[in-house]
């Protein structure tokens, strides 16, 4: 799909909790990566941003069995400041891990404060956004 | 406030990543701590759950020169099986650095599966929500 | 080389610091993943253990620029019920990022205590220790 | 004891691995909080340094149960551009969880290389060294 940008992560025995299975943290990294790379796929990698917003349903739970996760990272659609991402965690079997919605705001680094996004950035995530 | 847990967490050289701030994912790791204790206060030790949503809003960062955050959380409702808390992370300085709900399933560690609520576990509920 | 077990480790931005390098305590969580596949693939996937040293000097910084990591672990002796690793962090570039040495201790679960390495394990680890 | 910088850590939820006890590669964070205090307080809150080596020697296992640790730092000695320090991770209940020895090399910032100590530096490390 245009504009999916698709992350491979191992699960690794330190991402496991006392309850066997991933702890819900760790899947806010593993949305990292994709969202990361999904950001400098569309808009380059000196794009600066913070996040402001995480939605996250945790649908099934993650082992040591699972070996891995594929975390897919798609645009939503972006307001003056913020781009909205939806990503989906799935488990190597193809079930539903986990699901969540990101809001990012474009960070100026100098003045350690959002900023508009500019024409340019705008055109870059028409072409990608989902319809 | 009846009902309230409130955490002190330290903040650590490794909470923080690349930007020089604690890193989205250590925002979890600090509900985590104060939803814990509310739910031992609350429901027991012994009451095993999951967590199956949380909404989290990163409302300023945090570095470490803010030295600690202090954690709070309140239950605001519950379901069949789920209980719904409101948690929110202050700087030292009084600052809200993020606020979040989270929903927690009651489960059953031998089936491995959601269970409803018992009638104690909803009576200690209704003495300590929020109105 | 025989009884060499070697595990490929993707570099996450939560694994960096501020910095910007691969903080000192995630190295440990990379020599675990290779430590961890070397002892299930010689002594099998329900030999307990814990870890009671690690020797690690540090060689060179990783940064994400460098993406991966290759681990690689091999045993080279034990004792009554201790058995002495050796790995090494290898850099996509070839450089040595790190190098360590571990010892594990067979570990009886039930008893939560060291117990002596039995005859079968002893012969399995004849079987790959580097002379 | 003169010298000596004392950093007490709460242990975490997420500190704990799937075996229930705190994981190997948290000791060092442990370590790290106690250390980079030290450090301030000997040399000052500019003093840039990378750690080179760590060797540590895991006693006695921590769970939740131990809620805190205390981390005691020490200088033990130094050289053209290194210090060394020893830690001692001990229990609430007062038993030696860990002992550590670490060796931190000055750093050029600006060059990103090892640096000799300046004379003020070693008068400083004088002045608190163990004998």
């Amino acid at each position: 799909m245009r504009g999916t940008h698709e992350e491979r992560v191992r699960i690794r025995w330190r991402d496991v909790d006392a309850y066997g299975h991933v702890n819900n943290a760790v899947y806010l990294t593993y949305l990292e990566e994709a969202r990361d790379a999904w950001v400098r796929a569309v808009l380059g990698a000196a794009f600066d941003f913070v996040i402001v917003r995480i939605v996250i349903d945790f649908r099934s739970e993650l082992t040591l069995e699972d070996r891995e996760v594929v975390v897919r990272c798609v645009g939503r659609g972006y307001g003056r400041s913020s781009v909205l991402t939806h990503e989906r965690v799935l488990a190597a079997d193809g079930r539903l891990a986990a699901e969540a919605e990101s809001v990012i705001v474009a960070h100026d680094p100098i003045g350690r404060r959002a900023r508009a996004l500019t024409a340019d950035e705008r055109t870059r995530l028409d072409a990608v956004l989902e319809g």
